[in-house]
């Protein structure tokens, strides 16, 4: 049997429980966003590691070497975001062709210092080494928060609302005029640059974190419909979207009404947003979003419930339940 | 400009000190086997990553998947050992191609896990994604230890005698024998053995990093000939090395005669012998030697001297200096 028979998925499936018997104390290894560390009585460390492959995850024609190099820490960060911590270190493990250009790698070096920069991360680490013909990357990234304050998949309650921290969409948007190659508009110049330089929600997720009220929390990097579903795995909980409820770029309508997609879809299903999805107690929405709004001059969204029942998210429009096995919610596109 | 042309040591130059300024506290980052991460007043983590990518560091058709697996945990256990930490947590990272069997993926979980159940580690974390051709593995592993046993690169002292924990050259000498294509004896067996199973010196590592009298440490990745020259960098100091006072298995003395090898010169180049180089007060190596031994079963071996001086080392056989500009040794070839 091969890989592409039982995907990923079966394949982490197949060991990922396996070393729990090894894990101590307050310690949690695979699952979350990141792993938690024990520091002390009150803090702990958290960890992410993303790997990214040229022409899997990237294409070097697309991307330039500085975006690549802020995307390659971002995605990271945006991970320990998620779990309300601030981030600390990282490492850089880097594979490269012998004929890649020395200015590439400079350039790929400058822009994960921007981001390293912008947050005083020190680069603690790392192996540099040859690769066949692929360009290889893998980050990984702590960060430290209070462990009262870390917030995790499996912490939603029932009557808490569904909250993300900005636009859905803008980022799978990009990933479609590249992938469709299309004319490089404003508006599509826009929409790539969202794709390529994610800002991960470092302030707000560490404001977050410290919110009693705010329970489950991760970033959103496969969309919506994806990784809600990972909240109500871990909580064991129902979730109702409101898809008129989703904040939408005005890019991302007016490119959809352009190409003829279907905002909808690729707002719940286009991923690599990087925004935070976090769920909270109903009653604190409208303080929290205030004094949210007054911290960043930007409002948080509410786009749903969480309810008792088996995992599952019901999409609904106007109060009507959307068919989300109808791939693309075709009867949306406008 | 290439890559091939300044080398991966050059790229590495271009960034190393350039994040220095956001090092916080007694936190140290690239330089060592492991960056230090301070836990509290008397602990640290320490943290260690190595990539490995398949036709670069391994070839498929040579080593088993459960050799794979193993030896991929193994190399950065090696340099927490180095350190005088005990290993706690591993991330994994690994990009897979499509057509990879699920056997092969089995098994090179099954050599991780014999790995990680010896010392009771668990995989904390990573990621698992698909891979265009080759398979990439990377791995990150973090270990503790009380912040006065670290044992850094760059405490080696004038006067210190040079120690390693075991043979030098298997390892080496089996790299030999697969890239020569050599017909499998029980003794080429042997050699192989020792290149794709390389046992990190974990407890030997944690019982020397509480000796005071143990000054610089690291593991022997590259050979001593490179590597001796880190701790000689960091430390400002000059070596004698003896040669005939290497440990040599009688399996690297046998193959070296019927294939006209240069002993020595694999036992200082050939690389990835996995045990530990340390420095120590040349007064209480007896008493040391003596405990090591009750301790492990096995001796610890003087190699040499560290000097004030020039970074360089000077190669002695049997008292005469011998130009190690003469690559290979030769004319120790017997």
């Amino acid at each position: 049997m091969k890989l592409n028979e039982i995907g990923e998925f079966g394949f982490i499936k197949s060991f990922e429980n396996k070393f729990d018997a090894f894990i101590k104390g307050s310690d949690k290894g695979i699952g979350d966003d990141c792993a938690i560390i024990t520091k002390n009585n009150d803090e702990v460390f958290v960890a992410t590691t993303d790997l990214l492959i040229e022409d899997i995850h990237f294409l070097k024609s697309e991307i330039s070497a500085k975006e690549l190099g802020y995307k390659s820490l971002a995605v990271n960060l945006s991970d320990i975001a998620a779990m309300g911590a601030k981030p600390l270190y990282s490492f850089l493990s880097i594979g490269i062709p012998a004929d890649t250009d020395v200015d590439f790698l400079d350039g790929f070096m400058e822009g994960y210092y921007e981001l390293s920069n912008k947050y005083q991360i020190p680069l603690m680490g790392g192996d540099t080494t040859k690769s066949s013909d692929k360009l290889v990357i893998n980050v990984l990234a702590m960060g430290e928060c209070e462990k009262s304050n870390v917030k995790m998949r499996s912490m939603a309650k029932d009557g808490d609302v569904v909250c993300v921290s900005g636009n859905l969409g803008d980022s799978g948007a990009g990933l479609k005029v590249l992938l469709e190659n299309l004319e490089r508009t404003e508006i599509n110049k826009f929409l790539v640059n969202r794709h390529h330089l994610p800002e991960p929600r470092i302030k707000e997720g560490d404001w977050l974190s410290k919110q009693v009220s705010v329970h489950a929390m991760m970033d959103i990097s496969d969309g919506i419909s994806s990784d809600l579903k990972h909240i109500l795995n871990k909580s064991g909980k129902q979730a109702e979207i409101n898809l008129e409820k989703l904040p939408l770029s005005n890019e991302l309508k007016t490119a959809s009404e352009i190409n003829n997609w279907d905002a909808f879809s690729v707002a719940t299903s286009g991923g690599e947003d990087y925004e935070l999805l976090f769920t909270m107690s109903a009653s604190d929405f409208d303080g929290i979003s205030k004094d949210f709004e007054k911290e960043f001059s930007k409002p948080i969204y509410c786009i749903g419930r969480i309810f008792e029942g088996e995992e599952k998210i019901n999409f609904m429009l106007n109060g009507e339940l959307v068919d989300s096995n109808s791939m693309g919610f075709d009867h949306f596109a406008k």
